[in-house]
């Protein structure tokens, strides 16, 4: 057990585990390449092997460092993490999708996250601004449904496939906020009503507004702390 | 007077209305899924009458706390703005037009930034950076007006959907503004004259470094304050 | 003399200016309209000649406060400005030119600028922000020169109409800053060489943070101010 | 040597080869009108012997004025870069090379950045505001891949030109940042399965945020300093 907490505490045992990760995500980019036949699929699942095989060593070790505290190491959320990922792919159900199991292997990218200390702090730093995002987001939504709604009035009948049900125009007018094809969003409104001129300036200038506000306030406030 | 006095002080009171009206507006969303049949229309209809009946027990309730100060109930302009909606569907004239009546109904989501005070106060963050957008709009305005008389000397004649008075000139420039489009507007301004790169180039220069300066300006003093 | 002087420095003087530069640009706009048969021509112009008398006028009155000291008037560049709007339109040459009177028409819009205040103060913030984008500007215009020399190099030949010289290159990137067809631009380029990717990615990331850069930081120095 | 010496430090001697740069730049660009019959192709050339020739005199006066410690003539990696592109063009394999030779001629303008020295200052803020944006990219990449791997999944068989190898997908989801085409590609993607909403839009959501705090961030940090 001490030697366990020691070897944790080594850098060198993360930065292993990091190059670990890296090599694992390159394995699986690699396979997706595969039908062009630019690589044989035999190594590449051997390197995955030993990459699994070194993550539940690191496992184990982590486990043997808390050896007078276990359920200490289930308080770490990584540590519950990591084992989840261990043992998901063996649970009955799982271990027959095919597209579940591959997205268990793809999940493991996250782990860089917690060997990679300046990644831990833009974690860290993401996770206090979502707070002062709250309310911002809530006036977004309602902005975005109060448009959606009086959009569904206005174009639901002409456009049902942009305008068809609230979900739909939230969708849409969503979209617009990336400004692309705002021209032919408007043409397509002022065919159908001179009211859409209205709808999409007051729409464009207040969303551009809050998000503005919004970005830029959260970020300031970020830096602040 | 005291017991409505009280009640409205009350924490649950406010997050009640505030849960009131959520449910409303899904009801109002749910509606516009109503032609696939995913919905029945007749619990809809119910689930929104309680919602009124809530929403004017609510009213009735407040005017209660001023029951002492009748004219101190209509000075907090959230209280005739809830007054107006209950009375216009009732109005004639109102009460026949269907367009209306659901705006209306609509109108009622934005109660929400009674209830919730963090909406509160960024609505009042918003209202303080008003004044400070004011000049900068006005330039904006100008370098708009000036921008559109010259493409619509420059282009009226030959794009007359897009440059043909100078209220559609403003328009089309004022879209502009999202980039969209921007290398088929300056393609064909060149084929009617050599100036459209100038007159394109300058004023996305000019736009852009002004509308930087606006928004970054006025979020930062709106930061400060 | 003094009466003239009292005259200038009164706040009401300036808001008439004011007022008929506003009147005088909603003609203009107005005229625009002309065609549709919505206002009619006569009325138009009556207004506009009293806004060109009430400039006159005011040109008197600036240059009487001045009586004691010619000199000092043509000092002041928004005199010599005024000056200039009026007396153009007489010069033979400039008087025969349509378009040209049109855009001394125009012009008259900036002198709003002299008028208000808080618009004086933005062009001031504005004019002081600009010797610190200079090295930036330069920096810009040195990297947009090389890609496009290398654009030219790369796909002169292929795109003639986009690549053909280093001044149509220098265009074409300028607007590929609007991120408006980029996935286009790319693909087009793909075609020719490999390095088409190499070129637009590194070109664009480039790019834009330099404009990050840029913007944001001189208007923060101007913020500093 | 001391002579060399004086010279280098002269602020004209500066001046002089950045206008030489200049010159040679504006050389090349003319080049690129040649086809066109704009301008004769043999003064160009005379005007850029003589700009190399001037080139070379400057590299001889610097060596120069190290005359008695040559080996500090090659610590500044500059006075390396100079004589590299000097140097270059003579040696076998360079020299046949068209592409290569027209390169080593465009990458004189580099040296501007050496003359100017408020150009000098910018290249120092931005190689120190790189170690900043290390983790931030990480992060960025960190996301890209993994988006790229789960849009190989559900794309890779449909839109193999777009998703069809995970270097594929990560270059169109790059060029997505730029918000051009998003509705397209959303719209593509539903055609294939009802995921694709939440693949792109939470794609646009973090990719966009981490985009800001990483520019706005990073901008930041380097004003401070
Ligand atoms: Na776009
Ligand atoms: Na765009």
């Amino acid at each position: 057990a001490d030697a366990c907490q020691e070897l944790v505490g080594r850098s060198w045992f993360n930065l292993a585990s990091f190059v670990v990760i890296v090599v694992n995500a390159l394995v699986l980019g690699l396979e997706t390449y595969d039908k062009t036949g630019l690589v044989s699929d035999a190594p590449l699942r051997t390197v995955e092997s030993v990459c699994l095989g070194y993550f539940v060593i690191e496992l184990v070790v982590r486990f043997g460092a808390h050896l007078r505290d276990p359920v200490g190491f289930f308080r770490d959320p990584w540590n519950v993490f990591d084992l989840l990922i261990v043992v998901a792919p063996l649970v009955p159900g799982v271990r027959e999708n095919v597209t579940m199991l591959r997205l268990l292997r793809l999940v493991r990218i996250v782990r860089a996250f917690r060997l990679f200390p300046s990644l831990r702090v833009i974690l860290v730093g993401i996770r206090r601004s979502l707070p002062g995002l709250g309310s911002f987001l809530l006036v977004m939504v309602l902005v975005l449904y109060g448009y959606a709604m009086v959009g569904w009035m206005l174009f639901g009948n002409a456009y049902p496939d942009r305008f068809g049900t609230v979900g739909q125009a939230m969708l849409t007018l969503f979209l617009l906020l990336s400004l692309d094809g705002i021209t032919d969003a408007l043409q397509a409104g002022r065919e159908v009503t001179g009211w859409a001129v209205v709808f999409y300036v007051s729409y464009m200038v207040s969303a551009c507004y809050l998000l503005t506000n919004l970005l830029v306030g959260v970020v300031m406030n970020a830096l602040d702390e």
